[in-house]
């Protein structure tokens, strides 16, 4: 993801949201945001106007996220994953679903060593990577300048097992075709694979008892 | 698109916002919005806190109905499309998707009639459909109960050529596999072919001069 | 009214407010909106900023028409009443008293015919009308190019028997005198009267079980 | 208007805001505010919500004083109205309404003396004043103890002539009769009649130059 | 304190915000606003945006305020200050520090001889002061015009016994060496005493059965 | 500073605010934010509600900060200091002074270097530390378990020459007397100095060219 860097925390919080309570069930929330000085040309803190993009991000790491949490066993707890971009050189979102889903892992692995979490909460492994399609060619993982350039902008989550979670593609330039669209899912497939081992070292690396 | 119902209205402004002033280009964007009274149970107006859901649908709406507009013919002008949901029955957004290019297509066709507006603003038919996998079966527009069990969720803005703009998919349930994607596609073009007949039909029988 | 369109609902909902909690009372309330494009030049949504015209008027609103309810024998539930202009073409304010009436009655005996409501709740009968006076005459019912150039512009809310419920009148241009005041509410009462049949015939003519 | 306090001021800008730049005439406008401890029970100050009571207000007491004033001759100037509420005992709108006019004549009158301000910007004098029905008996003025078992409230905005400026009447627990209303005209009248009168003598007795 | 005007309340309200209940302890706070007119240019209402300068200073004022109260004794209560300023002439918030005194401490005396209050809930007197240095001059207590052209401006709240509570000083133009620093504090010093002795009086003089 | 960890940058940005246009001079603001995870219990964003606490503190930051610039060589431009903590141990608002201080003196000397920036625009150093009494004991530098249980905070900007930029003082538990503020200073000013030379090996040690 270039010179991206992507802060993401896990907050566990016992309780839930009004709407969820007495469902014996947790909940995963997502947020994202932007330093100031994460972009280029520095940007407003979201106090007088919601971020419209941020939102939208936001949404879908909460959904790609919830798909590997089993509610039931997180029993009545929410989980924030705070996704803080420090500096944006494309791929930011999946950036942020990446590191959400190390923190999370952590999280719920440390909570488990104390005994205050039973196993099953954590149902699989989930990746996310950007495919586009530049100049003709189909690019995995685009940076800033690959990414503006981009005649196809794809975002993809995926499980270890190769399967979708969430599938977002938008044309910027132009429609593309079906079989651009196959080229760019196998493309991100590898991605995908590359990209789960390192959340497993990243997982594996880290020691919770600091 | 069940019993839904949406007000879809193109309302054409002179001038740009700041950002894209001495362009010489316009630009599209769209507002999607629900009454209180038109989900079951009522929802509040987003006066106090904004409402997530339709700022991640409206920004849906604008990219796809950009991708069918030539901003250096529509010169430094902008068209606001406003979707308005009187009854959410499913598929709100793809109903948006859909009446909001009637409404810009028309708005476009009385300002060429009036001489304000060149030719070829409009470059193409885009249409929306949402498909789903419900009880393992693979469904075309899902109404809300549907949409409710629904395994999948997939929402396709595409061309009359067959090609995408706008691709979104959500495991609601559990990850969905490559073969189910594909099935998921090829339903979703045989809808989006209806809806763009269904489109010329609602453009050819509008009276521009009432 | 003209070719103004709004769309009234009432919304059932058990409970009521903080304050009112424990009273054994319930309470109505309206809220009163424009669709962005229901008026000739577009209206952005009141987001950042509140619409004070609108605040003015769904005051009035809620305010006739709690004055034909019995909140005793409501009980602790509270009903909204949605004022939602698509398309304003002078007098939405007493449109939406009349079709806000119209959807309340409805809302109460579609609960009173499924055994979850008392008799009584509604304790009358209440409509609406604007007058005004342009070019010195006494004018019923406003549309908006006589709204706009009205010296005196009033709006009248009256039971079925000729008595006031709300009566506001405001000189546009310059003051009015007691005899035009008096000739106004002569004039006012006429359309009140038809209004009030318009009414039980829209009430009677409406199927409560679809 | 009992133990009621607001402080009413005029503060003379230059320039007018945008929708009204370039028309070669002024505007005048209100705000209504409460200070927090002017209530008995402590009134929050409208941050995060804003006060839908005093929204209504400030617009009736912007429509009132805006009917006594030459915008051709104010030129491209605003005049705001501020009405602050110290003390709260019935009668705030109509004590607001007294105290802008006030202050909006020394205003007018200072910048004249300073030869900054032509003759004729204010075209007449305005009071308003509350009337009632209480216990069957129609009031004038009403504390907020009369006001608050009040069986109709009424507010009155008249001319040093007996013409209306605004009138806006509420049923609060049973609608009333026309030969109620003239009832509660006649006696606000005659409140408005010594109003005036103590209007002409506070500004009259103000010096212009501290 | 010049021309400075500024209304102090104190309310009284049973209970504590929810970070506080159970404690057993109540909480004193304060806020701090001006009025529109209050400075020589129009200060708009700080609705959309908030008022930073404000907030910084009702910071003050509450920390400043709870220096003396015991928390124990209040019990589960807030005593709301609200501190409004009718016309800034230099020097508002040690003018709202004075008055919040005075006025929390007839509260307190008023709900004491109601048996509604223990006796110790008030521990000390506290005062609050500007000292500046104008032209190479220490001053005391500034005017708006001395303390636009201040090259230190300082605030100090102290008790009655010469020990502080709170001190925040701000080099305007340049920085100040320790030396000055000490002439302030003991020009300060004296100014606090005589505010003391006028905070007495005050008290004193107030008759707390109106 | 414990382990407190903020990042702060400079950015640059042609142009001020309206009210400082045609003055010819520039102006330095400072944001302070924490990012949620910062603290021990998750903070959650100032969307709804703004940070009272936040606004305090940037405010303070952004006056030091000023003390220490030319506006006059600055030009029409505006610095912004955004100072955002990503772990909080206490000092969070003295480590932003003495980073903002840093990100200042770096982007105005890369300015310089491309020749965009006259000399003198900096005239000085600064550096915040916070000091305080904690069991009778002055400390330096408190972290956050300090920081809880002392009886006076105070947080010091001062110059390498060792005059006072900011003094801020606040009585936690007990108001404190002049000779424990003499103590609190003298132990503050060794502190800077140390601050001071590790700004400036930061600043030498900074490749402008990355």
């Amino acid at each position: 993801m270039g010179r991206t860097q992507v802060i993401c925390t896990a907050s566990w919080v016992e309780g839930v949201d009004q709407w969820r309570k007495g469902s014996g069930k947790g909940w995963v929330t997502a947020e994202y945001g932007m330093l100031p000085a994460s972009t280029s040309s520095r940007k407003p803190r979201p106090i007088a106007k919601p971020d419209g993009r941020g939102v939208e991000i936001q949404r879908i790491i909460g959904r790609v996220l919830r798909s590997v949490v089993c509610f039931k066993k997180l029993q009545e707890r929410t989980i924030y994953l705070d996704c803080d971009v420090l500096q944006a050189d494309g791929g930011t979102r999946t950036a942020a679903i990446n590191g959400a889903y190390v923190a999370l892992v952590l999280a719920v692995k440390k909570k488990m060593s104390l005994g205050l979490c039973p196993r099953g909460v954590i149902t699989g492994a989930v990746a996310g990577v950007s495919v586009g399609i530049v100049d003709g060619k189909v690019l995995l993982d685009l940076d800033y300048s690959e990414d503006s350039g981009a005649q196809v902008d794809m975002n993809l989550a995926m499980t270890s097992k190769g399967e979708f979670v969430e599938l977002q593609g938008t044309a910027e330039q132009k429609p593309f075709a079906p079989a651009e669209l196959e080229k760019m899912l196998a493309v991100g497939r590898t991605g995908i694979r590359k990209l789960i081992q390192a959340q497993r070292r990243a997982i594996s690396q880290h020691s919770l008892h600091p």
